[in-house]
Parts: C-alpha cells; structure tokens; sequence
C-alpha cells in the first residue's frame, strides 16, 4: 500500500483567507446588496503599467508568429532577464551576478518549492505573527517549527535571543502582516546569528519597494549576508501582478551547507522539475524592469503608499496603537481593549461593512490586532478611514 | 548548523538535455555555419492557434484595464478552465467533476510538486526508457526508484510482473521516448495491480490529442482507475504551450491513502503552497478548450503527425526496427548493429546534421536506441528523412 504524506493531516482545518472568505459570504447572503470595503487580502486592485500591458500583448501575439513563436524557455529564467534583475539589485548597491538571479512563478510558489534544498529534519524559525504558509509549508513536510513572538515591546521586530536554536530562518521585512521594517542593525544581527551558527535566512522582500527611508530593501545590503541568506521577490505588490504571476529568488554562488552548493543544486532542481516560467510572463516582468515601467509604476505605488497613511491616522485617530503603514502596504493595529481579533473582524464586518484580517491568523501573539490592507482603491480606503475614525 | 537536502548530490551530474546541448554547441563551433536538423527535444515549432493568441492578447489588454483587471486567481484554477477541462473529458466517455481537475502551471512542474501527497518511503516504480524527470524527482526527496523494462520483446509496454512491489506508479501512454501506446487491456493490468495492491498511478497523458486509435487517452477510461489514479496533462503538446506553460491535473475524490483524502490535500496543498496560474495563462487555456480552438489545433497536430510518419518510414527504409510514430509524436528506433546511443548520436550529428535523442539517457534499457521527434517543421523532417533513409 503506498503511504501517504500524513503530515497534511496536521495543518489547521482551513487556510486563513479561506476562512475569512466563508464568514465573509455568509454575512453578504444575510444581507444581499451590501458594499463591502475591503482591506483584507492584500491583493492589488490597480492595473498593470503600460509599459508591462504591451509587452505582455506584444509577447502574447509573438506566440502567434511563426518567425517569433518562443517553445521551452530556459529553466532559471530568461538571460535578459536575469540581468535586468541583476541590475535592479545595483540600486541598493547590492552587486548580484545573473546566474544568481532565479525567475520564478511568484513568491508565494517559491517560498514552497525552494524547501527542497534543506532537510526536513532541521528546524524552521517562524517569527510570530506570520504569513500562514510560512508554517503550513514547513509542516507538510514534517519539518519543525520554532517560533520566535513578535510583541509591542520589540515593535514587532523579533532579534535572536540566547539559546535560539534555528537552522531555516524566514525573515520578512518590510514584514506582512505588521508592516514593521528592520533597520540594518536588525538584520545584521539576523546575519551574525546565520554567520555563527550555520543557519540559512529565507528573506521574504515581497514588500521592498514600499521602503522610503534608509532601511535595507535587500539582505544583501548586510555585510556577510551572501553566506547565509537567499532572497525571495515578487512583482505581486511591485507591479501588481498578484494575477499575472512572476517572481524571482537571489541565490549567492557561495552559498552553501554539508557539501551542497544551493545555487548548482537550484539550477538542477528547476532544469529537472520545471520547464521554465512562461515567455510572456518573462516579457512583461522585463518591461518592469526598464526605466519607463519602473517610472510608471511609481503611480500605483503611491496610491498605495498614500492609503497606508490615510489608514493609519484613522485608526489612530480612533485611539488605537498601529505599526506599519509607513515603509509597508499594512497598517497593523490594536483591537479595542477587551476584543479579539476575531470578534473586532465581525464587529468590523457588521457595523462598519469593512473587512480586515485578524492578527490572529497569523499565529497565536497576532492575537489582539487586526492587519489592514493598502491595496484597496483610494474611495474605498477614503470611506473606511471615514467609518474607522469613529470607532 | 542548517542540513542540506544531500540528496541533491546523488543525481547524475547534468540533465540529458543538457548534455546533449553541450555536445551540439561543441560540434557548431568547431562548424560555425552549419545548420543543424533538430529532432532532438520535444520542443513545438509551430505557432498557438489564432484562438488562443487572441484570447492571450486580450486577457493581457484585461490587466492593462482597472475595470477589468485580474488579481489573484484562484489557487486551483479558474472555475471557467475547470468546467473546460472536466467537459473535455467527456470527449473520452470519461466523467469528472470540475472540482476534480486542477490548473497547473504545466506537467513536468507538476510531475514534480505532486510527490508532496506521498510518504518518501514508498518506492516509485519507472518503466524504463523513461523520462529523466520521473527518477530525478524521486531521487531529490529520497524516494526509491524500481524500475521495470521496456524491452522490444514486450513492445516497450511491459505489464505487472509477479513479486513487484511497487506503490506510486509512473505511467506514460503515448510514451516518451518509446511512442508505444497501451491499449485498455494493458492499463486495465495496471489499474487491477494498483487497485489490489493499494498502489497509485501517476499517469502522464501530455501526449494523448496524438492517439487516433482506440487506445485510451485517459486512464479515467479504464473501469476502477478512479480509486487508484492521478492524471497529468499539459497543453506542451497539444496546443504547442511548451514556451507559453499551462497544464492540468485530475485526482478524483474518491482516491485515498492512509486517511489522507488526495484530492482535498491537494486543495490544501494548492492554497497554502501556490497563489494561482496567471490570468493570462488561463484565458489562452479557455480558447483552446473552445469549439474553435480544438478545430484550429488539430492543424498543427496533423503536421506533426505527418512529420512522425515521415520519419518513421524513413527509419525503416534505412532497415531500422522502429516503435512509435503512429500514435505518438515520437519515433523510437534501434541503433545500427553495433553502434550504442551516444555513438549513433555522434554519428547523425557529424555526418548527417541531425540531432536527435539518444536512448541511453532514458535509462539502461534504452541503450541501442535512438528517439526522433515529430516537433519540427515539415521542411526539416523531409530532408532529415532524406538523410535518414540512405544511412
């Protein structure tokens, strides 16, 4: 009899956003025709820039074209956009070479599938409140999770503490969901904890782009960081392709644990178990990349940018403690006293039409705030700050 | 110390693709000039069908447009491919529900990702010659590989043997490299072994629009399969997606192991681990599923099955036996006597300019044979069939 992987057994019974899309539905079937404003998921509601929108029809139609038709794409990702993705590195002063640079099919997918190159039997630190999949993927695959709590005390930027034992750390700054940004003495810290011990950072940068101030967009701003850290980026919150899909992951040549060298053992893994990300996906992530879509999409990024600090002066306006909204998409804040999150997520739903993500979806020190999302349009995150203030 | 997964360095030391690619760059720059007749990798040639461009230029102007822009899909598939996908099912007499299809980003990604549902433990059976994917993936997360062979006494096709022990079952009908097809009474052996022994079948049908016979293109087809089989499919082949990525997945609701329902964990699996194929990829899926699109395809299909007779008779004229090319893309002939894979590849390359697979990197078993590919233009084919017959 084959055996199944039983650790799927293990995973809570729903996924978060699931679960909140159930309560959700059940709440607009007693009341038909309500408008909801929705600052839950933190999918992007803003079209793509032109300069990707045409690429990605130019690419589309080259499909059609016998002279321009593209079959397998290289498994690690398109030359050109390899080192266009190298180049976007030199921004923050960080020297990659292409080869380092994996395109991929998103973050989301890759913080799953890039698993693979560690052992299950080490050891993954989570710090709490958390991205769910975080912990889901570790346990899936039987791997261990320590989790190390984010508070008000540490501002939601957790530093390794004496006897921390943690072999896979996942790091992400700006943080999703507390919108919190280390400095660059936290992640040397981080790096000096990896450095010592032989640990490996999974540094989520997901959010990079909303940073404004002086703190690292990248890892590898950290002296030392290319011996222990492998970046992990999207284009989802960039350059809204939440929908469009494509990501890419950084992976310092020099890196490596017990023997293997997890930039060659990467390119195995992808030459073996896929066939690369689709042509015209790559064409639109490198018209991203060019100087005319990274203008272009300065105009989306600021919308955004202002809805995190229109959300933020409501909430505390209405008298409550947040983090984030400055640096990050999300604006993290206190529920009233004496309300959990889930309890402030239906008074939210019921009495103001909003719906939010509860902290504690995030692990168990989410518990009390309530995450609130940027990447609504700005009418909407206008009225709900309207509706917020009077909490 | 974080340990790696040192299973990475048990693979063979370069993919064969790659390998062949480095021969044939060799060759071209010691020959700067020559054209070279490429019936190596079962890469497409021919452009997506206009329904399919359209449809893929649309759906990249829909994220260009905020009232009709696309953010996350979800994690499964769009509801609309899923409704497709079960209804091209029916082609075959086979009845699935939409819940039981799932959108993936294409099969040889997904022939990975799926090895997540089953225990390590249990060994995988390969039938050799076989794709090199189906051991690299077992052998990366640890998982013992038997093989069973493909000999020309049993027409490459073999059967359940006495004493087998095998619990996860790849299956490749029309087979890669060897274009043999089983028909039901041989995957009814295998549907019966895996039902008895409390196996599953892995059965990869990416090459299934090629049968013209009465073979099954499903292994849905075969009484029973429904409790011991996944199928993987792609549109790689079909609808000439090798650049452009797309596929699906079919686990029925029904199948389990172990108390673990495979379809739901596949869903859990989905939604923790992925965020979705693109919008884009999706709506290209949707217009080949049409009316039009299944008749624009069989265009390119009937090329391709033309090329694959072509070559097949040209193999024969040159007194070689052969397999495949009927229902197949794939033409798989024995070597010269004498003369072993690579040798026979050497050969064709240096002498005749034709680039084809040589058996060998399929596995011990295809030692003395050579894969041709169908997947080129009918201008190349006619004159590697030239070239072919006076070997």
């Amino acid at each position: 009899m084959l055996k199944a992987n039983k650790h799927y057994l293990e995973l809570k019974n729903s996924y978060l956003f699931h679960g909140i899309k159930l309560r959700v539905n059940a709440y607009l079937e007693e009341h038909p025709g309500v408008e909801l404003l929705r600052l839950g998921i933190g999918d992007v509601t803003r079209p793509l820039c032109p300069a990707a929108v045409e690429a990605l029809v130019r690419a589309a139609r080259d499909q059609g074209d016998p002279a321009r038709f593209h079959g397998y794409m290289p498994e690690c990702g398109d030359e050109n956009l390899r080192a266009a993705i190298a180049r976007h590195y030199e921004k923050f002063g960080v020297k990659i070479d292409p080869e380092e640079a994996f395109v991929s099919s998103g973050a989301s997918d890759e913080l799953g599938d890039i698993l693979s190159l560690f052992d299950p039997a080490s050891p993954a630190l989570v710090m709490e409140p958390a991205y769910p999949a975080y912990v889901d993927a570790s346990v899936i695959v039987g791997r261990r999770v320590i989790t190390l709590p984010g508070t008000r005390e540490n501002g939601f930027l957790p530093l390794p503490e004496k006897g921390l034992e943690a072999d896979l750390i996942y790091l992400c700054s700006p943080n999703n969901p507390t919108g919190a940004v280390y400095d660059r003495a936290g992640l040397a810290a981080w790096v000096d904890y990896a450095r010592a011990r032989g640990s490996v950072i999974l540094f989520d940068a997901a959010y990079e782009a909303f940073i404004r101030d002086e703190s690292p967009h990248s890892i590898f701003q950290i002296p030392g960081a290319r011996e222990c850290a492998i970046e992990i980026c999207s284009l989802s919150k960039t350059a809204g392709f939440t929908g469009t899909r494509l990501g890419y992951t950084v992976i310092p040549k020099e890196l490596e644990r017990d023997g293997v060298n997890f930039n060659r053992a990467w390119v195995r893994d992808r030459t073996t178990r896929t066939n690369g990300v689709s042509y015209i996906l790559q064409q639109g992530g490198l018209a991203v990349f060019s100087p005319e879509g990274q203008r272009q999409l300065e105009d989306n990024l600021s919308v955004y940018r202002d809805n995190a600090r229109d959300l933020r002066r409501a909430l505390e306006k209405a008298g409550l403690w947040t983090c984030g909204g400055q640096n990050a998409p999300y604006v993290w804040a206190a529920c009233p006293v004496g309300i959990d999150s889930w309890s402030f997520f239906d008074l939210l739903l019921r009495e103001k039409q909003i719906v939010a993500t509860p902290g504690a979806g995030f692990g168990a020190c989410g518990e009390g705030y309530m995450r609130f999302s940027s990447f609504a349009s700005p009418e909407v995150v206008e009225e709900a700050a309207r509706r917020l203030e009077r909490l």
